[in-house]
């Protein structure tokens, strides 16, 4: 029996074959968000993985559902698992935001589903880091949230050689639209066109600019130009102030596809531009008052960053770590009728919080070494009689013989 | 919005409303499961929350369906989210076996969900500490599995007065069975009737019982009796040269519902019975067969332990930590002009892998103060000018002043 098209199967290393995905690579990914989250005093909510479908068309239309995993369930509900997890962040924080100190700032680790029928191959469930500000209309919020997106990054060894956050501005556009005398109600329609004029050929472009009275060459000057806006001079000066200068630039190329965004948006790229983008974000400061259905009104703004293309710039990068789970200690049992007792050191050893491994039946001492050197174990230990342990350290081969309480004391984890 | 029926939502805490869950205590938890699972050598797996419909029918027949959260894809296949994860690891094991030394020990931390139209007010899901030992026919397996399944529980404070592994054989039953003449092919429905023998009235399962030809004194007095099997004599011997008697009884009561079981089953309780199971498990011996066509043959067994009991019994015993999630550094910025400066105390303070808040926009001091108390901090630093830092110790309220550069040398995390 198969999995699923677009699904993971996560496997301990070494890996058994190139089409299955690294439970511990993944692990180590969330560990580090985590670590950087709480430095940054982000506190970690998480919602349900279904939603009502609702709560998802009334954020992005209609539209949105070709692209979702929706089905009617039992109770005949129109339901979706979730594609993003703003909206149901946005749902949390109305029920309850009076309850927490402005500015809240949360993270979370959902795993997100599309159905994206078009394109085979492609994956239909990743997991996000999503870290949302809430309460802070000032631009240091902005700030401080792309200070998070970087560090959590360099977390993993990345450096400003590897990636750059590439910074914009809806309200910038905005302007350029209202100037160039563009009508508000195809506003939306504007940035649709500006967010895929990378992946678009330039007559393809022109031609749609053109039915709304602009030009390829204005919106191409406007890009060059990348004049900063107030705002987002104020948010370079404060990365700047923390040292984070070479980690950002100014990229007017950036808009976000997502119908929400209302001021600053972002994306993190890596600079030889062999991925696609590595996280992206943005401020949403209508979408909580849209979802509470007008009863809160919050600012916001946050990221999503996905587990995927991370993931695949650290393995091109080479800045994963060794994933061989070592053991701190392997119980040698030699003699059967020691069994016993060493199943009391197992134990023991186990509850002082050593990782310890040992022969589940009686096996050949030579295949047990193997076993030890396979696990790369820290140290042997072995019964000598039922009062005394020999443990061996694998490294120095320094060898002490101790009583069976003591035996912990001589182990470094 | 409201989110679906029989989901949840969790916040940080302190939690806002009784109705929502501790995304903290969840975290907690997973963070002691994973932990001792290392200690045992268990390594993480996992698999896709949506498998096909029939990786769950095949092995627990169409019946199983009614509680099923599935759907029709649009791509028109029969799918399910995961009820449970065995099937999803056979899956998995048969696929990839020959890759890894026998025996396998791996664990999951899978979020599973069962749709059942009659409980109102049950939850829908719930996340599952699973543990699986594979390629072992040896009773010591079952011992080693059992012993993680009762570290998993002592990991947060509870004892043998909190706990009990109810410790039982489908071997027995099936000799007992077998003994009085029953029929093999009713064999799996009268499992059935004992496995609901505690919930249901004498007088209904003595009916159940005569109409298989056996009577409900035989059955009780066979429970009564609670003779264990050789293969038991061996587990519970094994679990006492652990030192871990006090934590298991032999208990025929217990049968587990699902078909698959072929060996021992267990099942672990609080000792006062006030909950329902807190986990339970057993072995599997044919599953992967089954799973696979055929292709694959390995002996197995595991457990799960649902989060949600398991709160609810360390809620009640008072075993759960305060989740405060105070912060090492309050940087206070009293002085705007030395803001950028204090940014960059900020940063580096992080960078040193210390948490780290401060006042997004100019605030009062006093306001600053209260919020790093609020926030438990262990130091505040502030900046004398742009060279020197005042820090102090929250709680000794020893202050030092220092050069920028020293200032984490004088933090202990």
């Amino acid at each position: 029996m198969e999995r699923l098209p677009g699904f993971r199967d996560f496997y301990p290393e070494p890996l058994p074959h190139p089409d299955v995905w690294s439970a511990d690579a993944r692990q180590y990914i969330f560990d580090q968000w985590r670590k950087i989250a709480r430095r940054y005093g982000f506190r970690e909510y998480d919602g349900p993985p279904l939603e009502p479908l609702e709560l998802f068309t009334t954020k992005s239309g209609e539209e949105i559902v070709g692209q979702l995993y929706n089905f009617k369930d039992k109770g005949d509900r129109e339901i979706s698992l979730r594609p993003e997890m703003t909206p149901t962040l946005a749902r949390m924080v109305a029920a309850h935001e009076r309850n927490y100190k402005k500015p809240i700032k949360w993270f979370a680790i959902p795993q997100l589903f599309r159905y994206e029928r078009q394109q085979k191959g492609r994956l239909r469930e990743h997991v996000q880091f999503n870290a949302d500000l809430i309460g802070e209309t000032d631009p240091a919020a902005d700030a401080e949230l792309i200070a998070l997106l970087i560090d959590a990054l360099r977390a993993f060894g990345l450096t400003a050689e590897d990636f750059v956050i590439r910074l914009s501005s809806r309200n910038a556009w905005q302007e350029f639209f209202k100037h160039g005398g563009g009508d508000h109600a195809h506003e939306y329609e504007f940035f649709q066109i500006i967010d895929k004029l990378e992946r678009t050929p330039p007559d393809e472009s022109e031609k749609k600019l053109s039915a709304m009275n602009f030009s390829l060459a204005k919106v191409n000057a406007f890009i060059d130009a990348g004049q900063p806006t107030v705002e987002l001079e104020t948010i370079l000066k404060n990365l700047a102030a923390r040292g984070l200068k070479d980690f950002v630039k100014i990229d007017y190329q950036v808009i976000r596809g997502l119908a929400y965004y209302t001021g600053v948006v972002f994306e993190a790229f890596d600079r030889k531009g062999e991925f696609r983008a590595i996280a992206g974000g943005g401020r949403y400061n209508n979408l909580v008052k849209l979802i509470s259905g007008g009863k809160v009104d919050l600012p916001a703004l946050g990221f999503g960053m996905g587990d995927v293309v991370l993931l695949e710039l650290l393995k091109a990068r080479k800045l994963l770590p060794k994933f061989d789970a070592p053991m701190d200690v392997f119980v040698l049992i030699e003699d059967e009728n020691l069994r016993a007792d060493s199943l009391k050191l197992v134990s023991d050893l186990r509850g002082a919080g050593y990782a310890v491994e040992y022969p589940l039946t009686p096996t050949k001492p030579d295949k047990q070494f193997k076993r030890a050197q396979e696990l790369k174990v820290g140290h042997t230990a072995k019964l000598e009689n039922d009062d005394y342990v020999r443990i061996r350290n694998a490294k120095t081969k320094n060898e002490i013989v101790t009583g069976l309480a003591g035996a912990k004391n001589h182990l470094a984890k």
